[in-house]
């Protein structure tokens, strides 16, 4: 039985990890942080819970806490972990990172998009970016996991095969994406309202939103050359759920065929990516409330750029499903443990 | 392994029985029914259940199907199950009908309510009326198994302790309902487009919903006399959920411990009911997606009145849901079997 | 042309009074109060007044502003009037209360359900409720308006000619009303984000709502006797409207026929109550971004009550539209000056 | 007084049209238009016109009508008017059509993408294209008016200065466009149930849809050669407005000055056209309700491109109220009469 803590319990990634990691066989929850809540009882934060967790909501004390578990997920702000996290406590436990502390390997990168100053930059070398489909093998060994961002698990994976075989100028790259509104987070903003975000939809952070360099640095790694693209995030009134449409010119006359088995040889063995039929568009609500990506692109002969479609549950696969994903990996579990969540319709 | 036949296979309760059966256990769906869709692929109506689900949508021929499997699911509309059962069908497998057909004793009641004729009113002697908290026996016994209708099952767990402990008088009672729009099915309908949904609410069937007759047959088993009520359903603009608002008249004075004893005399012990904490308020949020039921009251000394509030997802505990606890029930697994959903927030 | 201030002009009423004033031809606002965002510009706040509304925010100088003005608008929280007005202050200027400072008559009364002490009690018996269906001639000579709630004006209006006629026990009766999200206002709330709110229905402030007394003492005058009744507000995932569904034992033997005359015996000729044609359910999109009341009933004789149906938009004839209907009265301009708003579908 | 006719009065830009002119002092709706329910109350159809609209729906005369009326609003189905209409119509009558029929000049491209053959491509030489913004003076002489398509409005009002200034390459155009439900129309398709538009984000008809062409036309006469753009539609769970995002490549470095200028060149005096401070990003509900089309847009030297953004209410400046600027720009009316909408928020 895996131990586990989370700290950052009462976010809405934080709250999927507990109901996902609660129907987990493997793993037994020791340890749930919520600095804004401690001492009350979980359920009564999230009453979804109320017969099915107990425990209630306590401080943040990673030294204590990296002595009794196995693994400490951290569901934080920015800048929390790299702010504490050090080679003593790394020797005891590991870390699941949800933010992107960890993530961008350069750290003026880091500094640049994210205004902030890195207070542990000697970690990032050890820490592997935890995109299952890319980088398994490495996952299965590190202690140190940066779970990657919502739009960038959804960018990078419906873009990925065709910028690795060099089928598309990966500069000619533009991502639109939309997004549920659970990505702005808990926290109590006037902007994130529902009168405010209901029966509207609006672009934001437009040129300047931090998953731009992460996208970018993936998508660098694949292609073997320094990437920049523009990345739009809009915000749509529902609650889950991310769909990217990525538009790129194609390097050359290519038919759906041969663009089709390239998908399929990225693809067709993953546990959670599903390549969609011809013609079939993805859509988030086909994917709710479980861990898959839906991916299928259309070509056009008349411009001959490629549209690509990409569509996943921000909080599943978009965080805490893929933060399971790969914990598993990590503990040598199945891959799909904990995970066989089929989606919910309507 | 328990071998399942789907009629209806293609209805939002449809869906919802595949989307639990498909991570159950011990069952094996053989036949798919969905007369709109003979010969699809069943995820092409279904997209979320595309890799989970690869079988095509069949005809409904109930004589064969019935020598094949051990339990016929009907999510068919009012007097499907009706006009085509008899003993040779029930002789040879199990009907869990969630229908309205069987659930009615008296075969006058379901003609005037439903406006058509019973075209087998011999049956109706032996189904067993599938509210597993008030029959879990006789359940375990029947051939023939009437699955409750949604707002039955809210209305009726809701306000049953009180009124069969003689705490509530039941002929003061006012239930008024709001559910989500799946209720409504999939039929396409310009009253359930989005946009006359969305941002609207109003009230529908008043004083004629055909679950008011339903309610009142078994709030009046429960007093041991003849029950007339007011149901009011409402339409809400969400996709799942139903919330009962019930108000009595309190047969004397009486305390909050009291009326909590009398709850938990009943509940306690319930794996799917959950009488939550003083002065918390059920939400439909809260249950969404699982089986359970979220009950609660206050009780009102300026009035001498009781409100009494119960929330859970219409088509799990509404539907589908129920209906796998009963077919637990009726073949002996545990009555949680493939019920261990929690609930999904946001 | 009236000179108007508003005070709380960024609050979700505030924005309608800007909206519905911005459009009346005998109106010229003078002064956006808004203690948040001093100095910015209005069209900031609201950017839908961008090259409407060109003025800044402004702190609140009750007393400057008396003296510029012909009328104040206050929509402001509980308290705030109650604690600035004055003999002095009415002398220069016409005051409409949004709040709830001077709609209740008995101050004990309005400091048991408001938990607050009233600072100007002495004021309250020049005050006139400003429901113009019930007390236009008086509103039209008042300098101090207390403007109804939203709920009291929606479950007033439903329910008045029965009670006042004597039709319906008023003792009996329960008043399940259904609310819009931006009845809560636009403060950063965790329980009023997009993700608790979407998706989801509850009732809140269950036997303590502070719309309940204000409902009452109306009532009570209608049919001279003391009522007590049950109110239970909903909040449902939509932005604006409110539904009222009111339950009441008929006095007597009664048909829809005579029922229905005593409705249009009191709005025959209101401009702004429309009883609808019989079995017709009132709907909260049909009035949205009006000043209109749908109204309706229905009696049942199995149980011999009454339900009423009423359908408002919360910050029209709930709020900003209500006040200026009152400030069309007290300055003897034509009723239906500026809300010639024709609801919005869909 | 100007006599209008509306032929498909009952679909949702046919009843904004209603809602609009019944409000616009200078026109008189003679004739509501609409087979599904001859001979019924308009306001049965759509309640939030009872008491304002008193006639009935009536079948489509079109040359007994033609003599009748001084314009001809045709909200109909694509192919309607182009079967019907002929010289003697148009020299009786101003017809303005809301839908495609006389939009492209190309009948060869017309009938390749709306797949159907056009009847009367020997009007199509008369008929002016509706946008006022760029054609105005055509406008106000036309008798045959084709109003454009919602989504074209709003990318063409986007893109159009910096295609016409020659700072942008139009070829590498990209418009990805989000739009409310209400532009599925009012049909009943199980597509647009609540339940399956709700919590739901999706592309649709990539790289096929009808606009595409529209806009490529108009903006190949802005530069004078020929475009090809890629053009891709997403349903939003909501019901109003459309939002467009496009992205191209700059011609040349140019700062953000100098695009607002050109930007503030074409539409400083457009009485409908906002273009925002800078930095604010277009919302659909700033403008939900009204006539606006806001506008802003965004440089990025990393990548050398602009993404260009515009917000409209589909079914106002998207249909209905671009077709009574229309109409009055062709009767000598001040172009905003009758559209002095607010945008309504919440």
């Amino acid at each position: 039985m895996i131990k586990a803590g989370i700290i950052g319990a009462t976010g809405y990634a934080g709250g999927e990890l507990v109901r996902i990691l609660a129907n987990h066989h493997d793993v037994e929850i020791k340890w749930l942080g919520s600095r804004s809540y401690i001492d009350q009882k979980y359920y009564e934060i999230y009453r979804n819970m109320f017969r099915i967790v107990d425990d209630i909501c306590r401080d943040d004390h990673l030294e204590e806490l990296a002595g009794q578990v196995d693994v400490i997920f951290t569901a934080t702000p920015q800048g929390y972990l790299a702010s504490r996290l050090n080679e003593t406590l790394l020797s005891k436990t590991k870390f699941i990172d949800l933010s992107a502390d960890y993530r961008i390997k350069d750290v003026s990168v880091y500094e640049e998009w994210y205004k902030m100053e890195h207070k542990s930059p000697e970690l990032l070398e050890q820490s592997v970016y935890g995109l299952c489909e890319l980088y398994r093998e490495q996952i299965r060994n590190t202690r140190l996991l940066a779970n990657p961002g919502c739009y960038t698990t959804c960018s990078i994976l419906t873009t990925y095969p065709l910028v690795k075989e060099g089928l598309i100028d990966p500069n000619t790259l533009i991502i639109d994406a939309k997004s549920g509104t659970s990505g702005a987070g808990r926290g109590a903003k006037t902007d994130n309202l529902f009168c405010e975000v209901n029966e509207n939809i609006k672009a934001y952070g437009v040129l300047t939103h931090r998953h731009t360099p992460e996208i970018e640095e993936q998508l660098s790694y694949a292609c073997g050359k320094d990437v920049k693209l523009i990345f739009t995030p809009h915000l749509v009134p529902m609650n889950r759920g991310i769909l990217v449409t990525a538009y790129a010119d194609l390097c050359r006359n290519i038919t759906y065929e041969e663009i089709r088995a390239v998908y399929d040889k990225y693809y067709a063995d993953e546990c959670f990516v599903r390549v969609l039929d011809i013609d079939v568009c993805p859509e988030t609500k086909w994917v709710e409330g479980s861990n898959y990506v839906d991916i299928n692109f259309k070509t056009d002969s008349r411009t001959n750029r490629v549209v690509m479609m990409g569509a996943l549950d921000n909080i599943v696969k978009g965080a805490a499903g893929q933060a399971v994903q790969n914990m598993n990996l990590m503990f040598g579990l199945p891959e799909t443990e904990g995970l066989q969540l089929i989606p919910m319709f309507p």
